[in-house]
């Protein structure tokens, strides 16, 4: 191979917001792959807010990425050579292929072959990805779902959000979303069918939340944190659950996260707050991905992707992300094919 | 009835600490049971943590004491008046009756006959009382106890956190309890059997934690909240629980609560915070204070009462409580018998 990797190397930990002095943007010969491996070409990357703890010094559920080291990411690409009998050239691909246009993987650590045909790439970054199953397991496994719920959806039109809203709405449940902007409440409500949706940016959420929710709040699926996790606190009902997926308002603190300081209402509810991982829920993945592809086939599930274009792009799109201002799953096109 | 009926009414709600200015010092005849009634000699007073909450105009799990009306209290006493077959005159009984001397119940509400003959009757206020069955709960069924846990127990010289120590001791877990000062600790370690106490106000939590919870702590009893919830969170291990069963540090707070900044642990952690009512488990109070009794006869439960005399001291004694003066369960004696 001569073709030129570029890539997006971690090289500064964030103090606050990430930006792009955090990054060197590098070129070095495409690798070659060994035996039993394979070299994809990326063709999308997905922008999650999780990158933004891998990028923090800390203990984590995953190690943080080492200073020098190429930025991780999951990614869709293309197998362009391969020593892997599981991984022919022309198959595609998804995994943790990194900032980068070209990696070689051996196929372990979550690496899955998926088909274009199917669903277009980014969608397997996104609803049939791991947004998807963190929105499939975070709401029916660790949120204990029923039926009867009113459940609450905040960050609801991002790529988790709007998958488990969704698949509340599927089960029966009544759901509210939590937004940014009238067009991301439009989105919530019109395209994917929530019941309501409170612009946290226009709304008073206290007040819209109460008028929303009579009888409190069943099951709250968390994104943001900080405000908003509190206020929702506020209208638990008796027996709330609350799943603890991200805090996306909170990851570019430069102090300590915000504490829900009405957390005493888990007392007076009984009420259960529970922090949810989804690489914990691999062995289930394949029933997941069965329902969410068949309700996307009968045309229950719709979600969208939110397409920013470029490799040299990415740290203005991570930007994008913890600015709320995409719409849908966000992913970055690295290559045409 | 002739006797006087000594009584302390909630007058102000309090902002911030609670004091003597909160309550009226009243006398009013001793009144007289009806049928179906019996009138109570209050001999004993319980003082919790939760009558703060108590005398808070907010939705709670018990609505608030009313401005005017006989501040709320556990209470054990003997039947000195009948006119209910279950309840005859010389009957001990506990309930809750208020803070005053005398009172008519038709034995509902939680009233339950007790026999002095067994335990003294302070025990029934706690040990065998309302904080056993939340320590016993709390652990157990909330906090899904398992032998091989590493259990935390923040007030562990208090009513609750003594008791949820030694069951979990006895039921074969490691247990560090925290407490405020050397006194207590000695107490904790040397006579109720603990594996080890932190003093938080002379050592470094954090620090004294991670030496003796190396793999970090499987299950925390929080009694007090703030700034120690927010310790435990950083040591938590996989899978933690946390029982939010009081939050003693913040009841008096002026502002929100401090909110535990931390709390991003639980998904880190994949923990679950749940918070606890003991009245929901009323069903089973009975194994409950069979289990109880039996571990204090074979010698295995020990416990302390911390009595102060003289229903005049009511405002003091529970001031006494909030500045965590007491070791082991505070109880105000208002009679000989």
């Amino acid at each position: 191979m001569s073709a030129i990797n570029h890539q997006f190397k971690l090289i500064q930990r964030p103090v606050g917001m990430v930006g792009r002095s955090n990054f060197e943007y590098t070129q070095t010969p495409a690798p070659e792959p060994g035996e039993g491996e394979f070299l994809v070409k990326v063709l999308y990357l997905s922008l999650d807010p999780a990158m933004r703890g891998w990028m923090n010094d800390s203990k984590s559920y995953i190690p943080p990425v080492g200073l020098g080291e190429v930025m991780r990411a999951v990614a869709a690409g293309r197998v362009i050579a391969s020593r892997h009998p599981k991984f022919p050239v022309g198959a595609h691909v998804t995994g943790l292929f990194g900032v980068q246009e070209y990696a070689v993987s051996n196929g372990k650590g979550g690496v899955a072959l998926v088909d274009p045909t199917l669903a277009p790439l980014p969608v397997y970054l996104g609803t049939l990805g791991m947004p998807g199953m963190t929105a499939y397991f975070g709401l029916l496994t660790v949120g204990e779902f029923k039926p009867e719920d009113t459940v609450v959806v905040s960050g609801a039109a991002g790529a988790v959000g709007q998958v488990a809203g969704q698949i509340a709405r599927i089960k029966g449940g009544r759901v509210i979303g939590i937004a940014g902007g009238p067009d991301k409440c439009r989105y919530v409500t019109q395209e994917l069918g929530f019941d309501a949706c409170i612009d946290y940016k226009h709304e008073d959420v206290k007040t819209v939340l109460k008028t929303h929710c009579p009888k409190g709040v069943d099951l709250y699926f968390d994104n943001v944190g900080g405000d908003i996790l509190d206020t929702v606190l506020t209208q638990l009902a008796l027996h709330a659950r609350i799943v603890i997926c991200g805090a996306i308002s909170q990851y570019n603190a430069t102090g300590p996260a915000k504490g829900p300081s009405n957390y005493l209402s888990l007392l007076v509810n009984r009420a259960t707050m529970r922090g949810m991982v989804v690489f914990d829920h691999v062995a289930q993945f394949r029933n997941a991905m069965q329902d969410l592809a068949g309700w996307m086939k009968e045309g229950k599930l719709k979600t969208r992707e939110d397409i920013v274009t470029g490799l040299e792009n990415f740290p203005e799109a991570l930007l994008k992300l913890f600015r709320g201002e995409n719409t849908g799953k966000l992913v970055l096109k690295v290559a045409d094919a």
